[in-house]
């Protein structure tokens, strides 16, 4: 199922995209979609008995902008330096284990959403990500488990990042991650199901319509599924967070000076293999 | 005003400790405490008028659970190296400015619930600090505005932090700060009126009874103004936030080998000037 969220920024409501496009509404069915539907089996039963009966309303999409496809996000986790050419474009050696830092949820806004370049940015970037949303609680997921079980679906996302902030300013990478609106999300909550192999989804993105990053999820250092049962030995995951699983190559600071840092006016579309595509115009703060 | 939530963990009700040490219900009058409640000056001012009015009804402390003193926290922000004290004990140099990392909000627990030793860990460390929470959405603060102005008000928090997990682990402090049940937070919201200089408030924690931190914020290498000012320039803070501004000299990491790390069965008993008292018994988790 392609599950959304529809309508003005803090008043989304529940949708679905159906099998031929159409726009469908769930509300009544469902709050929300968050972490409480994710991890609800019976509930996320009775959406697909319902699409599937072709019983949900048509929603006009005319206009109507899309949000966030998550709701009351607990918290996002993000994996640096995971893809083996971004590693090398960036200078950096590959990491003998995940590096994790974290983007909070207010950062989050929808897929053509308008982002702002912070005030006093110069290197404003780019990263194209798959986002993983959880479905079911993990903690100390054990060698013999499925973690991809712990997975409700997967989204695109767009892990905005300020490299001066993150990397000469002092501390963690945080610094350069939680900039107002540096997350856009969606435009779909894709359920596991559909997306099959997470291993193997080509990722897109492009700067004025110029393309910037063309890269597979099959070259992630380490796997959705290493990332989720590696996280969950030093935090717990809830349903409704999210992982962002880290940027294939192409972004600016890997280009060769003068690097091409985003500015107001530019334009960046992103998208990967079944689970859509995002455009955003960037701004001033 | 000491603002506080009683009752089990997930289904805590507001109340309120009156100037005679009594604890008042606060349920009909506020539906929690809470960022939305913070930035109600109207709320705010019904909670204060019912409390000098003496219309709250008493509430029996008999064995209730004093939970977090704030719900539906959006992130909390830390600050690292804070302490000229600390920052000599742990061979840093004071950093020219702050280090800024997260701790995500389901780590927060009340202020007397067990902590748990994660799995794997023998560096688990304390630090008490001085945590901020903010009440007006704070984004870009002005050099001629006053930080403090979007201060609803302090509480103890404890940063508890796995240091092999922060430090030997690769990549960012996140890992080490963000086990489950890593963050005690309360016993009270101390509204800022109450509290006074926030630099002028000193700290102390005992593990097992012994004196280990006993140091004051005005050793705060950034003070909580500075702090503020600072972090609303890389992110937005929103009410209901919350910084923890970093911690003294004294944490297991800063002693001489054998360094004391926490382990199941440990008592960690924490304070702060006029915000109260925290006691943790730590678990294996």
């Amino acid at each position: 199922m392609k599950l959304l969220r529809v309508g003005t920024a803090g008043a989304e409501r529940p949708a679905l995209l159906d099998a031929e496009g159409v726009l469908r509404d769930l509300t009544g069915i469902v709050d929300d979609i968050d972490g409480a539907l994710l991890a609800d089996d019976a509930a996320l039963g009775r959406v697909r008995a319902a699409a599937d009966a072709g019983e949900l309303p048509a929603l006009d999409a005319t206009g109507l902008r899309i949000g966030p496809p998550l709701g009351r996000i607990g918290k996002i986790v993000c994996i640096g330096l995971n893809y083996h050419d971004h590693a090398r474009e960036t200078g950096a050696e590959p990491p003998a284990e995940p590096v994790v830092f974290f983007k909070a949820p207010d950062t989050v806004v929808g897929p053509n959403d308008t982002v702002l370049v912070p005030r006093g940015s110069v290197k404003t970037d780019w990263e194209v990500e798959l986002a993983v949303v959880i479905g079911r609680t993990a903690r100390y997921v054990a060698d013999d488990e499925d973690p991809l079980a712990y997975v409700a679906g997967y989204a695109v996302a767009h892990d905005v990042s300020e490299r001066e902030f993150q990397i000469e300013r002092g501390g963690t990478w945080d610094k350069g991650k939680n900039c107002e609106t540096f997350n856009p999300l969606g435009p779909w909550l894709v359920t596991a199901d559909e997306v099959g192999d997470p291993q193997d989804l080509s990722l897109k993105l492009w700067v004025n319509g110029e393309p910037k990053q063309d890269g597979t999820t099959a070259e992630q250092i380490f796997s959705v599924a290493e990332v989720v049962r590696y996280v969950s030995r030093f935090m717990v995951l809830y349903p409704g967070d999210v992982i962002n699983t880290g940027t294939p190559a192409g972004v600016a600071l890997g280009a060769p000076e003068p690097k091409p840092f985003l500015r107001a006016g530019d334009v960046v579309e992103l998208e990967i293999d079944g689970l859509g595509r995002q455009r955003q115009e960037f701004k001033n703060a």
